[in-house]
Parts: structure tokens; C-alpha cells; sequence
């Protein structure tokens, strides 16, 4: 079944509103092995409606639509619908009760023109009662074409869809598409393409997708199967040929991110963690704190942006400072040890660079990024050159500290 | 000029990610005076990539994609509106050098493939540069016809087209949109409307416009006029009269935030400043180090999570733990005062509280945030109760933190 995605309005035409149903349609009609070839936003034009409704059944199976079921006069989605499929429309009789229900409930008196929300196709259509508002969803089907008209706002569409369409989709589907997701730390999106080209062009079912999302790559593996047992069937070798192949720069798999992986990881190893960070200014401790629980293991971060506090915090020598500089692989060395003593903590982080724009020189250019790590006693320090905005180059080394610390947690360096 | 916003990608037909570049272009030609007609969502699939192109050129004169610009072989955008406009496609010099550059900065090879994305028009082309990616923009004009091709990644997107693409369309226009922006803290976004209602339904031109965006409020003031000179001549005395209206809440006008503000108002009173924070994580410290040149008055931060942290860095008495708790006006108090004496910094901000989603109490419940400020020898506490999830309360508290210095340094409490 080929599906298209029209949300109907103005308003995202002009902005006003992000489109979150395109999204939420997407996911789940792809979770039910429903092709989606185009999202189109309309907005509440009738000629321009119905020339995209029309164009689509053209190419499309089903159309699912958001927006354009309310009471003005512009709202026109359900009497083009009707149009495209040769149906008239009347009142229902439990819509128009619900309507009348629902202004009621809210104290407020119904209008003349909410009766219009309450007519529905009079053959060929399905009525979807609507618990959080006014406007019922339809569904007309007829001739190997189906449309899904859904309310424009969220918590309208959300319920409706996840209730009564979710279901009547899935019994007409023989078969299920499954997603997974491997995430891939320490290798740009082109480098790990490169690495696993061959298992791409060597796949059809489950086929693999990278990708790249908020600065990470990422190895989409799907699979079309009878169902979802069958299709991790499919996936599960594939999957594996992938992270042996990749080997440790795949963090995880599915939904969550590097931080959440790091406080899993030093929970798991009830291993105690202090951050002691320059350029990345508390970047590290505020991405770990967004993990809950994990006050068990963070015991404290130093954000030690002056070479005073890097000295009284962190007890980074004079000397230190003066012969190598605040940004130098013996400061942060003594900044990460210095942060393992005085905290107690089983690892120390430490971050010292140069975020830019100012501040850089020939030798120790914009970008140039000092990170150590102190575990068991150990420290070591490694070199970092990052492109781009001070931002960018802060948010690159807090998840290369991160992506560290994870191998040095799971290595047990 | 009639538009189409045209977003390519397979990721966002599946809904693995959110279209926030289709609003944002939106809003950015709406303000251009600029109609947009249509938004689409295409796959990385070659044919219905070039129906889609074909198909908008038939009914618009300017289309803007996003996406389709990266280095693999599904990425299609340029090739096929090259194939569109009959143009061949040639490698760019300098594109070339700044993707070879990006990657030696970044101390990665460059793969064969990223060559790819230096690929040019011979004519009728504009290279749009990209300081945030390796994938420039290009824009092909002819025969009336435009198209302008934007990189998928917002980060890379949003000041591609700012920068580059605005002012190429702005030229292009006889009527011109200027939108002014007052940002407002402290204020929820229907009490500033309330405000503010009477000064909303008088105007017409400019059109004064509240909305909340990333948790702040907003008032976007636009005028439409010949040219920006006396658009800007229009918006003067509205904003004038939102400003007295609303008085210190309105803490800035344009693209900015609160955290820059608040830095440039530190260093123009140089007055240093010192963080302490426990529920907010070093979220304070990693927004004020956003900006540059931060370092001159920011001596540092302590993300004192644990009670012995709280201890041994701010001298927290441990009778004030035991007794009140380390949520309470006491800890908050001591920790600022602490904060202020070991860093020596002429002010001290201090955050402790319960950001859930456990640990929550009758008393105490989730949401619960103690903010204290050192100033001149003074500390003052403030209680707030935030609702939401874990990271909202962290960044409430955060936010509300930065206002109050930001209030305090203008007041010089």
C-alpha cells in the first residue's frame, strides 16, 4: 500500500505552526509497513486542495490527511474528499450529539456552523468519534483508494489515529517493515559509509541506510517481513556483520544517545565519575545530569575557566601554566589528576581548549582541544582539531570526552 | 514570486527527524513578502525526486530544498535541478579546497565521494558557501526560474540562508517585510499578551505578533513597506510603546538570548561572576560560556552534586545539610556565599532543587528549585516551583537564574 501524508492549512504555510502529525503519521505508518512516498502541506485553498488531493490518488493508495475539519467555511478537506470519491454528504446523528456534548462540557453554546463538522459521507465511509474535540475524523474507501481524514491539532489527531485508524490499517497489511537503529560514535557519516559500502550494495532485505542525525552517524536496518518475529530474523545477522565490522564506534542500538550510554555504563560498573572542564564550560556535567539517577556516580564537576581556578580547584601548578599554557597536554594531565584527587572520584575528565573565535595562534590554532582521562591511577591525554563554530567545536569535544570515557569503561583501561 | 519548499530525504518520510527547516523557511519568506504555496517531502529516490522538482517548477517560479546535498550516492538535489535547468555540473575550486580543509581541521582524509558535493553549475550558478558543513548551497537561476538548495542540517541550513540566500531574495522583492523581535523573561507568554492587547488590536501596519518559542516570550513586530529603511521608520515607535509596556521584562530586541545578554552586561560592568550549581548541572556555566570573551569575567563553576562536594568546594556546613536538607533556602544560601569567598568573585549564583523524575517529597515535591544570589556582600534566596520533566525544570531554573543576574546587574542590587 502506497501512502501520502497531506496536512491541510494555512498556517503551515505560513510558519506559524510546526507540522508534528507529518512526523507521527510517518513513524507509524512506516511501523506498519506502509510506504510513504510524499508529505505535502496545502493550505486552505479549494482549487489548490483538490488538485493535491487528486494528484496524489494518482499515485498513491491511501492518502492520510490532517487539518481543514473545522467549522469556517475554508475548512474544506472532508467536501473534497467527497468529490474525489463521487459521495454526498449528511448529518450524523452521534457526531452532532458529540458536538453538542462537547460545547456543552465547556460551558460554551454551539454554533450554527459546527453542525458542518458533523456531516459525513452518506455511503462508503467510516465515522471516527472524536474524544477531544469538536471535529470527527472519516474514512472513505472505495475502488482500491482509502482516505484518512484527521483533525489538525495533536491531541486530537494523536489519539484518534493511535485508536481506531492504527488498528483498521493494520488488518488490511500482509506484511510488516521493522526499523533498527545502530548508533555509531567516533566515525563521520562518510567515513562509515565507506567502511560498510559493500554490506549496503550487498542488501536488499533488510536494507541498510546511513545516515547522519545531531552530529552522529547512524546505520538504519530495514527489514520487510510476514511480521515483526520474522523481520528481526532478517535483521539480526545483518545487524551483526555491521557492529563487528564497525566494532566498538557502535555505541547502541535504537532510541537514546551517547550521554545515556556513559551513565548506564558507570552505573553498571558503580564506577564514581568527577568532570573537571575548560573550554567545554560544564557541558559534559549538564549533559550527564540530564540522565536520571545519575547523582549516584557524578560526584561533582569543576568548571575551571581561569588558570586561578584551575590552580586552586584543581591544584594545576604555576609552572604548568606558564611553560605549556592553559591549553597543553600537561595542563589538562594535571587538571583531569588534580580533579581524581581532590573529588575522590574512580575517573576524572578534562577538558582544555581553544573554542574560539579568538584566541588562536599558528601552533595552537582554533579548535585545538586537550582531553585527558584519569582511571586507576592512570592518565592520559590525547589531541583533538575540530572544525567549526566555538559551539560546535565545544559540543564536538564534551561527546569525544564522552565517546572516551565510554571506551574506557567498557576496555576497562 | 510564488514558492515551493521542497525538503529531500528518506529519514523524513520514515520520521526519523522533525521538518524544522520547513517552518523556519516559512516564517523566513513570509517576512520576504514572499508566497508559499505548497511544502513537499520527497524521498532520496531519483525519479520521484524529478517528478517533484518538475512538477512544482510547472505551477511556481522559486523553489527552495533542503537536503539532497551530502556526500553519498542517494543524494540527488543538485543533479537533478541541473538536469532541470540543462546545466552541467563542474567542480568548484574553492568548494573543494574548504571541504579539504574541513577535513584536514578535523584531522580526518576526506573519502572520494565528499568531491561529489563540490560540484558546481557551470552557469547560471551561485556557490553558497558553508561555514557549518562540508556541503555548500547553490542557487540556479534562468528563464524566470529559481532554485535555491540548502544543505538538510538545520545548524547549517538556518544561517546559509540568513546570511546568503535572504539578502539575494530581499533585492528581488518591490514590497519588503521587516520584522523587529522583543524578547521577554519572566513573563509567560499570555500574561505579556494581556499586557499588551490593546496595542495589538490597534495596529495594522506593523502587525504586532506574541508567541513562545523555546520557552521564552516573544512579540514580533512586522511592517510592510517599500524598502527596510521605512519599514524600520514604522516599527520605531510600536516598539517603543511595547518597551515602556513591558519595561525590564523585554531584555532584548533581535537575535539573541538571554545568556549572551546577561554576558554582555558582565562585561560591560566588569563584574566577575562565579556558578554553583547542583540541579541545573553546569547548565548555567556551559549557556554563559556560549559566548565569546566570557573567560574575561567568568572565573568558574562547580557542579557540586554530591553532599560532600557541596562540603569540601563551598564550605556547605554539614549541620545545614543535615538539618534543612541540600534542597533548601539554607544550601542554596551557603552555596553562594561559599561560591563567592572561594572564587573571589564580585557575584555568585547558586542553583539546588529536585529535577525528578524520583526524590520528590509532600514538602519537597519534583520541581522544586532554590536560587540564591551573592552580590555585594548580600545573598538573597528565591523559591520557584517548575512543572515539567527533568531537563524543562533544569532549564526553567537555569533561565530563571540568568534573569535574575541579568536583573540584578542592571538594577546593580
Amino acid at each position: 500500500m502506497k501512502a501520502e501524508i497531506i496536512a491541510v492549512g494555512t498556517e503551515l504555510l505560513l510558519g506559524d505552526i510546526l507540522n508534528t502529525n507529518a512526523q507521527f503519521l510517518a513513524q507509524e505508518l512506516a511501523s506498519l509497513g506502509i510506504e510513504v512516498y510524499y508529505q505535502t502541506v496545502v493550505g486552505d485553498n479549494p482549487q489548490r486542495l483538490e488538485d493535491t488531493i487528486f494528484h496524489a490518488f494518482s499515485r498513491a493508495d491511501l492518502i492520510i490527511t490532517t487539518g481543514g475539519l473545522g467549522p469556517t467555511e475554508d475548512d474544506l478537506t472532508k467536501e473534497t474528499a467527497a468529490k474525489y470519491f463521487g459521495e454526498k454528504l449528511v448529518p450524523d446523528k452521534k457526531a452532532l450529539e458529540q458536538i453538542e456534548h462537547f460545547f456543552r462540557r465547556i460551558g460554551r453554546t454551539m454554533t450554527e456552523n459546527n453542525i458542518k463538522q458533523a456531516m459525513v459521507p452518506e455511503h462508503n465511509g467510516v465515522v471516527l468519534y472524536n474524544e477531544n474535540g469538536t471535529a470527527p475524523g472519516i474514512i472513505i474507501e472505495k475502488n482500491g483508494k482509502m482516505i484518512v481524514m484527521l483533525p489538525g491539532p495533536p491531541k486530537e489527531t494523536v489519539p484518534m489515529f493511535l485508536q481506531q485508524v492504527k488498528p483498521y490499517l493494520a488488518q488490511k497489511q500482509e506484511v510488516t517493515f521493522v526499523s533498527r537503529i545502530l548508533r555509531v560514535a567516533g566515525v563521520g557519516e562518510s567515513a562509515m559509509e565507506t567502511l560498510v559500502k559493500d554490506l549496503i550494495d550487498a542488501q536488499t532485505n533488510p536494507t541498510i541506510a546511513p545516515y547522519a542525525k545531531d552530529g552522529e552517524a547512524i546505520l538504519r536496518v530495514t527489514a520487510k517481513a510476514k511480521n515483526e518475529a520474522e523481520a528481526n530474523r532478517l535483521i539480526d545477522p545483518v545487524a551483526e556483520a555491521l557492529k563487528e565490522r564497525l566494532g566498538i564506534a557502535v555505541y547502541a542500538e535504537g532510541e537514546t544517545d551517547l550521554e545515556s550510554v556513559v551513565a548506564e555504563l558507570l552505573l553498571q560498573k558503580k564506577a564514581t565519575l568527577a568532570v573537571a572542564e575548560s573550554c567545554t564550560g560544564g557541558m559534559i556535567a549538564s549533559r550527564l545530569v540530564e540522565f536520571p539517577g545519575i547523582s549516584r556516580v557524578l560526584l561533582e564537576g569543576c568548571v575551571t575557566y581561569s588558570n586561578e581556578a584551575k590552580m586552586r580547584r584543581l591544584g594545576v601548578k604555576a609552572e604548568t601554566l606558564e611553560k605549556y599554557g592553559a591549553v597543553s597536554p600537561e595542563t589538562a594531565k594535571e587538571m583531569a589528576e588534580g580533579m581524581a584527587r581532590t573529588s575522590g572520584a574512580d575517573i576524572a575528565l578534562a577538558t582544555t581548549g581553544i573554542a574560539g573565535p579568538d584566541g588562536g595562534t599558528a601552533e595552537k590554532p582554533v579548535g585545538l582541544v586537550y582531553i585527558a582521562l584519569t582511571h586507576k591511577g592512570q592518565t592520559k591525554v590525547h589531541e583533538y582539531r575540530y572544525a567549526g563554530k566555538r559551539n560546535k567545536i565545544r559540543e564536538r569535544a564534551a561527546y569525544q570526552a564522552l565517546d572516551w570515557l565510554r571506551k574506557a569503561l567498557i576496555y576497562e583501561e
